[in-house]
């Protein structure tokens, strides 16, 4: 069993959620270890009741550790991931580093799981808004290949991170009590405000954010055939990330058809009263497991397309529950091997 | 000369743009008379240091005058426009009621002029979207037509009226004091939270924007074949809306060639720069009279097809400014006919 557990990254906002899917999952753990920045040292983490030091993490700290989440940026992954490979841990790595590289697989347990097999002892979760918005659209792909993905998102603060979170919040309430307020973590300000994604814009035009969609979507898909175009774009929301798709399929594939595959797709959940106008939005994903989808409708202007709006809480699905599900698999496929 | 001018629905986010804007352009106002709810009565606007004393509309009310601005929703329209025409005003509607009508030209000053000739005293002035819209598309269009525009919006709460946009604020106040609150304009939470637009939806699954999107973009082109489809969101942003739109041409047009085009396009003004990932933003365009755009990049997932960025003053370009600028062109043309 591969209990030894390290989280790298502990009091990020995927950490914290990572520490609490691992206690609410019941999570077998024998050992915990949680490594944050020196700034967080001296702090505690609060486990199944149990107060754990932060630690600042070494190159020595991943002997005996069987499976170690990495949540804590490219930079710490890149350093520390081979070495925690090196030391015969599974890396789960939440970072964007490896996704790209043909080693390491790109998983979502609901989709891809069989890419598990192909691991070398680190294994890739992917970009939050690529995680949510192949919730749903993976089965239908299944159904019917899908050609071309033209995307919008409206994505939450917290991709950004715990700081950007309360960032938003103290400039909205500067903003209300027009106090001046001084940003330190978004580049423009937020407060009743959006702009484009904040991810680095390449010579295309296109922010890294939208580049992710294209790439991390073929690989997870495991088909290069598949076209997507995005514009990323961050909006005053705090957690949950929203997105409009049109989607081009190969063939025929319904409004109702899509529907009737979606009511039983794992992990998702679909969420409209038309009566009332109401379909997924950022408060409804906020704090949960499941990525909403509704609005589904056919787009007349071309064949074979369909307009779909979907919901998912960037911290759980886009992060930290898909790394645990990733972890989860992993035991269920060791308890197999050596039962 | 036109100047005995009628305002109605003075105290509403539209027409009090409209009040600011008549004195701001000087635009020749010889009498104004200000009409609102019966909530408002006894109530004074200032127009140029005179205070005018709001009255409740009543069919008798359009003898003598010369331009009558609409901008009360769509009931008011119907039950006084056809009045006020019938009295000789030149109406100038802001709602939607008349823009389908055949006889009554839709007309943004900058794209369609021309249509001014055929007015047959009823003159609608388009959806706040559409027309922040067409002022980056109608320049391009006429370069080499479009065939499909795929458009996802970020709309403010002004698109909903002045409540919203206070409703907005306290709400936003409420929650980030922890306090309860309860809302009564809009249909859903709205502070760091977004929904899809709250118009009526209708059996195809679109919303009444998304369709209006549609029918206003081809009247305003004149031309049938242009496929538009659209997911319209209400997001946590105040007063200015913006779009990501994905656009097919019928033929080759490049990147280069757009900014070439949009350089000198009347009314609109690009704003990016690059190196510092910094694209128009709500806050760049509230209280300005341009539409900005920017981010315009070649989609390599479809031939002849451009992403652009758009944002724009819905209370402004989105609907107050473009109702002046129709009264300014239609007294320029009386001007010409009798001078």
């Amino acid at each position: 069993m591969t209990n030894q557990i390290a989280l790298i990254g502990a009091t990020g906002a995927v950490g914290r959620e990572i520490l609490r899917l691992l206690e609410e999952r019941n999570f077998p753990v024998e050992t915990l270890r949680c490594f944050a920045s020196p700034r967080s040292a001296g702090k505690k983490v609060v486990f199944r009741g149990k107060k754990i030091a932060l630690e600042v993490l070494r190159p020595s700290h991943f002997k005996e550790i069987s499976i170690a989440f990495f949540c804590a940026g490219r930079k710490i992954s890149a350093e520390f991931a081979p070495l925690a490979k090196q030391a015969g841990a599974l890396v789960i790595d939440s970072s964007s580093y490896f996704r790209g590289d043909p080693d390491v697989p790109l998983i979502i347990p609901e989709i891809n799981p069989e890419a598990l097999g192909r691991h070398h002892g680190i294994i890739s979760s992917p970009n939050c808004v690529t995680t949510i918005m192949l919730m749903a659209l993976a089965p239908l792909h299944r159904r019917c290949p899908i050609k071309r993905i033209v995307a919008a998102t409206y994505q939450a603060a917290s991709g950004a991170g715990q700081a950007a979170m309360e960032e938003l919040q103290q400039e909205t309430l500067a903003h209300l009590e027009n106090r001046p307020f001084e940003r330190t973590v978004m580049p423009h300000p937020y407060a009743f405000n959006l702009f484009t994604h904040n991810s680095p814009l390449t010579e295309s035009g296109y922010v890294e954010e939208e580049l992710k969609m294209v790439d991390e979507t073929r690989k997870i898909l495991n088909d290069p055939k598949v076209q997507v175009t995005a514009t990323c774009v961050r909006v005053p929301v705090l957690r949950a990330h929203s997105m409009a798709l049109n989607v081009e399929f190969s063939g025929p594939l319904s409004a109702g058809q899509a529907y009737e595959i979606l009511k039983t797709a794992p992990g998702l959940t679909l969420l409209e009263d038309r009566a009332n106008n109401r379909f997924p939005m950022p408060i409804d994903a906020t704090g949960k497991d499941m990525v909403y989808c509704g609005r589904i409708r056919e787009d007349k202007t071309q064949p074979h397309t369909l307009e779909l709006w979907i919901v998912g809480d960037q911290l759980l699905k886009g992060a930290a529950l898909n790394a645990i599900q990733i972890a989860e698999l992993f035991q269920k496929k060791e308890l197999h091997a050596h039962p």
